[in-house]
């Protein structure tokens, strides 16, 4: 834990979890992956897409930059391998335009399929027109300097998640979930059983039952003390 | 007024407004709507839609929840009728993510056309390709529970308005309305004139009448001491 | 600078930059134009565009305006000419929805192209549909009143950027950026030299060159003391 | 309902509380009054005081505005009698100064004890030293004109809350809770209960006795599955 | 006007106003002198002091510094004069804790009184306890680097204000206002006529008088339609 | 890494630092520790103390809980040892007042010494009356529930920052950084010597020595390129 905000490090080598399982993950899409592992790993709501109709899963690489200062980015992208995408922090709360679509095109050379931050980016129409896909605080042009040192592939604290190198990364019009690399499997399969029941209930819906006889809640909402009057003003007397 | 936040609640029979008055509605629009009544019921601006160029109106149905608990949402479904809209606001603030796909599947199913709410919502991808509207504060993922009672077709405060059962919302790319039940026959008229009367203003600002003509402002602007300058210059001496 | 919130002036007269300097800065869009000005000039984020895919530039006329107020967009509309963006800033905060359809047909009929404002502004849709361009702090439908006095074409303080009457307003997906008129000329150049020397870097990193080389930043970044290790267990220890 | 935001109105005669049953309520303040009536009532937390270690009691008088305009200050004061308290909002939001020092001289001539409002006010230190006592959004200099009519007396939606003129409210350092007028006498009692019901076992706390044993929660934890280890080390095998 | 942002420079000598006026300035606080030059001048509402009870006045020495570096405020100090107050502008919006109480011994031990800041500052206890007044926008302690220019004594937009270097600065509880030097003279008369009016009003109003009466608002009241009723049913009808 | 956001476990037993060594960080205060570990550790800023001039240090015991649900701050306490300081997070963003005067009381007489929270509080004026410390995000009466399981001693993200069981906690007016547990010996001894470094530097600079020169800055600065002039009128040539 102790590794968390060390400066001036990259990290060349990490784990990532099997390909197989990530392109699931990027069926399932952010809330079904955030409720199979236990309602946990959201980013928190801030972050938000710059496009639509996107679901992406992928590997972390991590990056923690100092506030207005992109140079680490640089150093970022000759660590990530195809697939990966690009999880960024500021040592301190920043919303400047790190990220525009000179790096992406270097990114996306390499294979890298997106980025998600919190942090501000720019050039977001040429970032949406080449398929580069971006989760982030703000959309905001202002330029960043190149001095200060930060750290590539250090376990992070993004958004109000821990993030480390590795993790698989879930990325959708909703948001953004991070799944822990030793639980990939197991979440992945959690993941796609949830889809299942889920599919049975929404035929079921969709057919015009009620949750409240799918899910047997009468019973519990009675004891619970739920009272059902006629109108408004019975309540009033 | 003592009713607002009564808990554990449902009501079973609400009055709704004429569907042809309501019909009408969505043809005006919110801003329109807004000014026909004298500049009131707006939902606060945070309060924004997940899609684009939509317009409903229709009934509020009015579910108030605890933060971060879902479970009333079943129950709210089963008292709504082809036409709702479900308007929600939980206890305290809170934007967790309450009302997803499967949820809106079943309101589908009863022919409710939308949701209001000053919370968060998730499966956004899928709420728009599904078509069923929304207007949230938030899109969020976060899994909510099932274990705090709330009420249903109770008066509520969403977003800075009272909202009553029955009461018409208008809402569409700028946000939400809700105009008082008993009085949606006399919005409606006056909304409709209201149509009527910019239209034959546009039509004259189109061809290149200005508005300080067309409302004759010049005189007034005068008397409250409007001066006209040749250039900036002009004002330093 | 004494000029900036005088109150009760309209300037009717003000210099512009040369049309074709400006026909160019659309080219460049805002980051390449920030940049070329030594990253000065943008607005706050909180300025957002109601469109997408869309970069504009024009000359600003420029609109003070008293909270919760729109008569003197009435004013301001007659002293604008084909290519101007009107830029708008309240006394004081305030994001009523100052500017709607009507008004967005007055403008569009004398050749405006487009409206920047630290101001709500409603019918976002009918706005987007009539290709009237608008970058606002927020879409708002709430009803202004026409009692009070601003000023049409004295300086103004808009979302952190001193703008003058007549400097340029270069507008597009990423914000909004101001030049002075003074420097148009200049900064325009220096956009161009920008852009293409961006588009040959961008082409060596569409080839797969890093920014580490391309740049040569390698030993400035082991002189700050850089360090590669392995793997993260190397850094336990 | 439907005369919230009813305009250019004042209402001469309201009907109040029992001053005795007030003076009780400023003595349990305002999280012992909330629980009493159920968890309602509180003003969103972004209302805060600007003095410290103040809690009062008092009738509303309820003052409806447009923003940025404080005219209607004036025409609420002669409707204020000993022992009210002016609770005031904008007809959209704004936090401009619209009261200051010569409006609390005013007030506290007829005996007004204090202003909640979701505005902003000026002359901060002078009420302090004064003792009128505020609760505010904002604190903020900002001028305002005199132009536009409101409300003086009619229902209005304050800071999440709808308030009725004559509904007790009650202010502490924590914030503000409205209590219906027709509900104080029931609202006092239950919560001098309250208050008693504490004390009790506030005692016993300071002696050290744990609400697990007092409230006798551990049966119901242990049916929920809380689950006790040594260590953390005990939860990762 | 294109100073702004200027980057790289520092002005050695600036003019400053008479000392006389501004000790006046600082009798009359935020409030007055804002009215007094026409309602303009006021810092955005985020910038608030770390102490309570306090009103200076002050010639500005101004900062521009890079976000997260805190090197010119170094340079800074050495631009200051007995009773000078630092004005502080980050390029982009920052809160990091650029000041802290070694810079602040620095600052005082030259006869600075004070620093005004859209920054954050840190050891706040310690500027309290050594009187040094603040006014900012953030408590924050995260520290800053030392590697890139800012620019000292040239003009900034700070909090919503364009400042110039030797304009005056009063601040007080109520937030912070700025007065064009050339103008100085001017305001400090006209904030002294405001007072004194002021005061005969106050006079008044203490002895019961209504602002209704005192300002004649009764018949333009009436003119704009202002109706009073007995009671509330009496609109329902 | 994956025990965060583990549900419904409390853990009995974890490590803490040495008093002796808390006892020292407490005299430092946070922005001093914070600069001795690398400028890591700090909590966002908008975690602030209701008290002034109170500087802690203690070891956290962590609590992960619902929103809007207090019942497992019963459990927490049972835990807590004297000298601790609870450490507070919701699993999702929610400022209802969780902790108030008796959950206060039951914490003091265990020799809890304060609580840091990214949530709400009430009794805010009793608890300082008490002088038991809290550093919170929001002061909201908002009463919770008892339903729903969180989890004792787990490591948490609170505001930004990763918390284990055990590590130390200091707390100012300037509010909270974390030092983890296995560095707090080092961390104590480097904060020592930064307090005795800066109290040398502290007599200069209050002699009158110039940063600039005692950090030999003028060389540096000079290199980067900083440029004096006499007067503003001379850049605009």
């Amino acid at each position: 834990m102790s590794l968390i905000g060390k400066k001036g490090v990259v990290v060349r080598h990490i784990d990532r979890a099997p390909q197989s399982v990530i392109h699931q993950m990027a069926k399932y899409g952010v809330a079904t992956v955030h409720e199979a592992q236990g309602r946990k790993g959201l980013l928190a709501p801030r972050i938000r897409p710059i496009q639509q109709n996107v679901c992406i899963a992928g590997s972390a690489v991590t990056l923690w930059v100092a506030p207005g200062d992109n140079w680490m980015f640089h150093v970022a992208v000759e660590q990530c391998q195809p697939g990966d995408i690009l999880v960024v922090s500021p040592s301190s709360p920043c919303y400047d335009g790190f990220f525009g679509d000179l790096l992406a095109t270097s990114m996306k050379a390499r294979g890298v399929i997106g980025l998600v931050g919190d942090i501000g980016i720019r050039d977001s129409q040429v970032l949406r027109e080449m398929g580069f896909y971006v989760w982030s605080r703000a959309i905001f042009s202002q330029g960043t300097v190149k001095e200060t040192l930060g750290s590539v592939n250090v376990p992070i604290v993004c958004a109000d998640q821990l993030v480390y190198p590795g993790d698989v990364v879930v990325a959708d019009d909703d948001g953004v979930v991070i799944v822990p690399r030793e639980q990939a499997i197991e979440i992945e399969q959690k993941s796609q059983q949830r889809m299942q029941l889920e599919e049975s209930k929404r035929q079921r819906m969709a057919a015009g039952e009620l949750g409240l006889d799918i899910y047997e809640m009468r019973p519990r909402l009675a004891e619970k003390g739920l009272r059902y009057v006629d109108r408004l003003e019975d309540l009033e007397g």
